[in-house]
């Protein structure tokens, strides 16, 4: 879509169609929504002073992309957004050129205009990268490691600051009171740019100290003095829905060849009345009718994240030692309930994984018995803590890892495979898994218990409700919840579980079962014990092949000389897992039940 | 020691002591320096006016703790500073309880100072936590996270800034610039306190407007402006050799009951004339002469950050879109010569592991080569970065990994032990390894023309010269370095194939040695036809057992159906590994080739 030359008018009506086109698609098919609609006019001056063919577009998280996605040829895929084959919800830059890079993870975005700059610069070119980032995203660590390189450099970089004034959930921290302020205050930059201008006109030459001092002073009034003092200049704030004014202000930040902050006032769900505002609900959506916002709810069965929730409380309740940290995402991991209970015990601190993990770390030194509950792919920000600041000094701190396994529509950027590969290997860690709500509860309860680090995981959605009952946890023991008569064995952990029951029901054989509950420290003895009755194990995991489950147990195998088994693991090839509903990603890598019996007859 | 109630003259003489007893061991020993002699006086004020046996005195990265461990009851035994079995360089609590957490890494100390802050809280004690930080950490993303929830909460939390205008090696990022500016411009402070007092005396009540409106327009003119920005309260500079100014400081710190940041002047080296100031290499040294300052060497074999600096820089002549990245450790990476010859082709960007890893995809993804030089422990830092933002994408971003293994009397926190266990899953991944110098040089020659994501690690210190010809890499191809009569085959990978060699010339049979090269795709038909031939694998390589390069072999075996092989790994096993000279902990590991021979004749 030609976005360049446009007029006025013309580019209102471009937004117009835009959003209309987001809210018929996002209400039939779900997706991200509030933030992607309040960031349509915003995009539309990105694509007329900047050109997506040549320049680094750099979407931060990149859930507001949808308006970028539709201005660069594709109107019509988009009807697919986030389906199996069809388009990410993501920048994706194999989809289609003018995405640059994959973004899903929040707060890379000045880090690669940084990058893209010095490229830039190297090859003598004339571009300018134009990043579009969220106030939500300007709490994480990467932003300020970013900043503090591009003020030194003063490479030439857009950053569009698009302020809603609530990232996903609402705002927390000092930096987003700060930015509220300045939403809240005066435009000064009118002002400034005509003393600038009076300086320079009226001091004589060679009075530069002069200059320099009377430059110095209006600093101080500037309101974005906390970039400006990091070296980036700021522009704000504007109206965000103010085509005229973005494209005027983004020319002259373009203009300055220097990094500068271009702060936009927006607002989430902006043309579609119902999401305006800060609901947190309409961050990313299931179809919805268009009339009255309903939800046309898919599933009535309690999902992992709410036992998790109420059984933490429960905990919580009984013990005041228990306190938990979520960072950024409140609802989505159930903590909003206990932060709202417990607001002394329990805080959202923002997209900060790293700083999350080691403050608990500090809290758990003084008795505390912290729950760090982040989603198993975020919580890849907090490696070097984990293992630096809880596991050297082996502190009880409980991280509970939600999204574990294939998340569905999200995709690559957002699979909770790794949790498993990344944590094993840490000495003093702890890795047990939940089967189903009776033992997801037990496992929290267990972790009450255990002095040590130690790390849970579950699964995006529902647990499936399973036949057998469950017995406390005990530390490194595995449960057999049948023996069978054939020479199989089917090994599962955490969700996989129920996939192995499933295969079984469908296989002709008597399969014995094992729910491993740990896999870190493994129960040796059971399995010893299993490889005298079985010789053919399959593992049930959503979790990566590679150094995952399959390859603990073979590593106890080889240790206990147990040379007769031979093992077939049903985790993940060593590849990036692809968007889409989970049934269908699980299909396409030949992980459903009804292709699994058949790999076990073969 | 007791510092409190001393007088000044007293304290003025235990600095003295401190420094002459650390100038004193350290020439003698080795450790760190300067950093530790800058903070004798800032370390008495702590203990002057905070109780290390109640208070969390949290020091930051903790090189610079050598007069904190003085000073509690450590005097004797620093003797045996970061000798096997003796004190750790760094503090540690179960080596004394003065000692509040672990800290080798940097930028954790104000997430830290958070937790416990919150605990006390919740507690309801009156005690306060105190940091010490180093200007050099401040580049991190950590402390922003942290400062971001610090500002927010108002903990009661004193941090002192100690600040040399030089962490490790020179100031770098704006951060540090406005750090430098701070210190060059006026002791604001005292000023702005006798106005707070005139508005509290002077504004009638109920002018609350009034006052705001005048304490707004002298924050104005507060230096730092940029923390207090943040909602930290801002004092100083003040001289941090000032005993004096630095008590008075503290307390009223101490007083004012919420976050405040306590900016002082330091100079690196204090007391010791020849290391004043920025000398990069006096921050930790080697047994030197008092004297004469003059460094008593012990090796002079080329090491393999020399080689790998040398052959860096070759390929950097040859071909102009190699471009690199450290952080913070110029010259400890080697980056430093890299650098100065193509200062705008290679960069420290400070401590900040995740912007260097992000950056960098987004020159790879520009058509240039980076290599991302960094320490294994430290990479740890960019490890969502090394998955999201260059692996999902496949962009050709070598890491090149010093201090890989034991790197000795750093210890625990800076072992390079789990950077293959932490990278071997990663799709698209690829990994390899050198065994001397003649390798390493091939391995940057190969890396150069890989179009994939690669990570090549070596060792600190030296590798040992082999009789081994080599040939240049070619993808997932090992190397056979001699076949053998015995049944046995020694496995090695890295700087492990050189153990290997010498386990295999003190054992009585002839052992056939392969260099696996890559350990990621692994050389899949070697490992079958040597299957047939031997069956008894020892694996040689200086990375954590579990999750490692045996696991990545028996996972082939598994694959391949091999089932006759038996595999000995001589990995390190699931512990944290202490500190003290390489060869000591190695021994007490049971792994220097004496003890592995008889390992393997049993």
């Amino acid at each position: 879509m030609e976005i360049k030359g446009k007029s006025l008018k013309e580019l209102e009506q471009i937004s117009q169609d835009i959003r209309d086109r987001i809210i018929d698609v996002v209400s039939r098919k779900g997706g991200h929504f509030s933030s992607t609609l309040g960031a349509v006019e915003l995009t539309i001056g990105m694509h007329y002073i900047f050109d997506s063919n040549s320049e680094p577009f750099i979407f931060d998280v990149s859930h507001q992309c949808y308006p970028h996605k539709l201005i660069t040829d594709r109107w019509e895929e988009f009807e697919t957004i986030r389906q199996f084959g069809g388009l990410c919800g993501f920048t994706k830059p194999n989809e289609h050129k003018a995405d640059y890079f994959v973004a899903g993870h929040s707060s890379t975005s000045i880090s690669l205009a940084v990058g893209a700059a010095k490229a830039i610069k190297l090859k003598g070119e004339k571009k300018v990268p134009v990043v579009m980032i969220g106030d939500g995203s300007m709490s994480a660590g990467m932003v300020y490691e970013a900043l503090n390189e591009l003020g030194d450099l003063k490479l030439p970089v857009v950053i569009i600051l698009n302020d809603n004034e609530m990232s996903i959930a609402k705002p927390i921290g000092a930096i987003s009171k700060y930015l509220s302020k300045l939403l809240a205050g005066k435009f000064y930059q009118g002002f400034k740019s005509k003393v600038d201008k009076f300086i320079k006109n009226n001091m004589p030459e060679g009075t530069t100290y002069l200059a320099k001092r009377v430059e110095g002073s209006l600093k101080l009034i500037t309101p974005g003095i906390l970039f400006e003092e990091m070296g980036i200049d700021y522009i704000g704030p504007i109206d965000g829905h103010d085509i005229e004014e973005i494209i005027e202000t983004l020319q002259i930040a373009k203009d300055m060849g220097k990094p500068v902050i271009v702060h936009a006032r927006t607002i989430k769900g902006k043309g579609y009345k119902i999401a305006e505002g800060h609901h947190e609900h309409w961050h990313g959506v299931g179809p919805f009718n268009v009339e009255d916002g309903e939800f046309i709810k898919k599933s009535s069965q309690k999902s992992a994240t709410a036992v998790f929730s109420d059984a933490l409380l429960n905990l919580a309740k009984k013990h005041e030692n228990v306190v938990g940290i979520t960072a950024a995402m409140p609802s989505g991991t159930g903590m909003d309930k206990l932060i709202s209970e417990f607001p002394n015990r329990f805080w959202d601190v923002a997209i900060a994984e790293q700083h999350a993990v080691t403050s608990m770390a500090a809290m758990a030194k003084e008795g505390f018995k912290p729950f760090v509950t982040i989603y198993s792919t975020f919580l890849q920000r907090g490696f070097d803590q984990i293992i630096h600041d809880v596991c050297i000094m082996a502190l009880p701190v409980v991280f509970t890892m939600d999204r574990a396994g294939i998340v569905g529509n999200d995709g690559e950027t957002h699979q909770g495979a790794f949790d498993i590969n990344f944590l094993r290997f840490i000495p003093n860690m702890i890795l047990f898994a939940p089967r189903d709500n009776e033992t997801l509860e037990l496992a929290l309860d267990f972790a009450y218990t255990l002095n040590k680090p130690c790390a849970i995981r579950y699964p995006r959605g529902s647990f499936k409700e399973l036949e057998y009952q469950a017995s406390p946890f005990e530390l490194g023991k595995s449960e057999l919840l049948k023996s069978g008569t054939s020479n199989k064995l089917f090994v599962a952990y955490g969700n996989g579980v129920s996939k192995a029951i499933d295969v079984e029901k469908l296989h002709n054989e008597d399969i014995a079962i094992l729910d491993l509950r740990f896999v870190k420290p493994l129960d040796i003895d059971t399995l010893i014990n299993l490889s005298t009755k079985y010789n053919s194990w399959y593992i049930f995991s959503d979790s990566q092949k590679q150094a995952g489950v399959a390859s603990a147990i073979l590593e106890i195998l080889n240790q206990e000389n147990i040379k007769n088994i031979s093992i077939k693991s049903f985790e993940y090839e060593d590849s990036f897992i692809e968007h889409g509903d989970t049934n269908k990603v699980e299909e396409s890598l030949g992980l459903l039940p009804s292709q699994l019996v058949k790999q076990v007859i073969k």
